[in-house]
């Protein structure tokens, strides 16, 4: 698969870039997000207040918006930081969490896609249809349902948002409404994780600071995240959630190009 | 003990429903709450802002509020999110998290317990001796004394507060005012982990969301997790208590209805 | 080595008093903080609403501000704590989080520095010559350069601040302006997990508590961190940093005044 080969030199790239991500994020996920940036070869930053924001953004490599556990004073600092990033040409990846759960969240998100231009918008499937105002259960953060629909599905939304989508889950959908790629890696031990959905986003982020193909960037991004999940499983095997946590950010520090070559499992729909 | 076995079917009833748990907690522990549920087998959503509590509240199966860090906007939250739960009829267990150790927290404390109909108070012998007025030494979060005084003391708070109350310590104790259960399964490196208590809360509120009986599904729950720490302390031996962490949510996962059945130790007094 | 001796003796006080250490931190560390505390033997406790702050820093053993994600209403909440902490005779370590990288950041870390009597200042190399106005590069987080240098800016800034400055890095350096000392012990996995220099600062709090010599605090607080980060390392070989982060925290709990005596790395320069 000569994506795989892409997506193992692109890993290489983030590493030796060690590039700057500004993540404005939950409080959730805050210590794992800057955990997992810091295995895979990233530097994380968190910055939130509306004084600091912009100038934070700018000095980014990328910048990450998650509405997780918004408020009136974190999506205006959202808005600051995103106008800042596309002013600067610094890339926008956006996680809206919880989107169709509840009116405001529903409303922050599209109100945040609206106003900033994104580079990449990634959610589970319900968070994505609920983007474009399609009906999907969701059940506080998740929902699942066939594949093939979740490929039409992100064609959709890509096509709506004018963005590139990718909506993780047993595999992961990566599209820019034309072009579409599934990523076949990753393990069911990471629904069994808070965060793991929002670090795969922050993840994101460091490939599209060095890659401005952002299909291209999302589809080496989650090919390495679930490259590093099955060794991550393999690892603890029937230990449990806690035991894979931590086995899970050993496994994104570990996890090198030669092994995404070989076990990434891209395929081009 | 007939209540070991309730307890048993009641973990297999959590677990069957994988209910939504709201919790508006303290920025120290919302990512190993999140990750306790998770692993026990329910669904955890964190959501604080004004505009959404309710909204969300009404859609759970439980709401847990737990002021650890609390401040007046999430304070007026959560006075929204309760009230909306009682409407819905949505349990709303409580966790008065250092009342006590400042008046902010005493008064708020009181504020809630007053103005929300509470299925659950959960707390330690000096936060729940506080919110009645009674005196008990606390420093920041903790406090210890005779486990006799503590059956009295969960009795008189449940009369007054007119609620359950649930002092989690050595042994637990839980009591309705009338009927008194006392749990003796446990693990001292419970004490070294931070949110223990706070994930005990919202562990009850989980078994709260599917058994309306309030003592009945914080005994279950109670023994659950107690059952599950003694687990955990097997497995790690003296690594200490970062390893304990890990092996905690690994036995919050593995723990099954038939360990409950077999190794829980409640009994009424 | 007598101040190895020194630091071991230090240890115990720490342990056998159990102080309560009031953090008023980021979001990022609050988790990861009160656990390696609590490791340590201290009792940590966070408080941020202005409601409250003041009450709790009079209580406490010691105060630690930290503006990792700093906010408008915590940097008030900080301001009160701090002059309270002044005025009870509470000693008050401050982590200039990211001075440098925004110019809210500098500005908010000087105003504190200006307004709040500090007893120990810690950050690495960047955010200690950010706080004196000395150009050095940092980006979001970090920076490095040679260590002899670092030295002259230590005592420079300790001048300059008026406070016991402590610069952690390859080697720690730990100055009042007059006297310096250097501690060698720690490990490069310690910068593979957010939040070591955080929890550093607040560990620094718990000897302060005990120690009112500033130098000896953060000395003795150092040494025992930097051997409790060989400890781990060694335990976890080349398992990676989610390993790290639970053997660290098994560290910070098993690792004793004996080993500080043995291994403990402490010169005056």
């Amino acid at each position: 698969m000569s994506h795989g080969y892409e997506g193992a030199e692109l890993l290489e790239r983030v590493r030796k870039a060690n590039p700057l991500v500004h993540n404005i994020t939950n409080v959730v996920v805050t210590n794992f997000t800057a955990n997992g940036l810091l295995a895979l070869g990233a530097s994380p930053v968190m910055a939130y207040a509306k004084e600091e924001v912009a100038e934070m953004a700018k000095l980014a490599g990328a910048l990450v918006l998650n509405i997780g556990t918004l408020n009136a004073a974190e999506v205006e600092a959202m808005l600051m930081a995103g106008r800042a990033a596309n002013e600067a040409g610094v890339p926008v990846i956006f996680d809206p969490v919880g989107v169709g759960a509840t009116n405001y969240r529903t409303e922050t998100a599209r109100c945040i896609a609206e106003q900033i231009k994104l580079a990449v918008v990634r959610g589970n499937a319900a968070e994505i249809a609920n983007m474009i105002g399609e009906p999907w259960m969701i059940k506080g953060v998740d929902a699942g349902q066939g594949s093939g629909d979740v490929v039409a599905l992100a064609k959709r939304a890509a096509a709506e948002l004018g963005t590139v989508v990718a909506i993780t889950g047993k595999e992961d959908v990566v599209t820019d409404g034309q072009t579409v790629y599934v990523v076949g890696n990753g393990h069911p031990l990471l629904t069994k994780v808070t965060g793991t959905g929002c670090l795969a986003t922050s993840v994101i982020g460091a490939f599209a600071a060095v890659e401005r193909d952002a299909v291209k960037a999302a589809v080496a991004a989650l090919t390495y995240y679930g490259v590093a999940a099955e060794r991550a499983a393999a690892e603890v095997g029937e230990r449990g959630p806690g035991s894979f946590q931590a086995a899970f950010l050993d496994a994104l520090a570990h996890t090198t190009a030669d092994d995404v070559k070989r076990t990434g499992r891209v395929e081009q729909r």
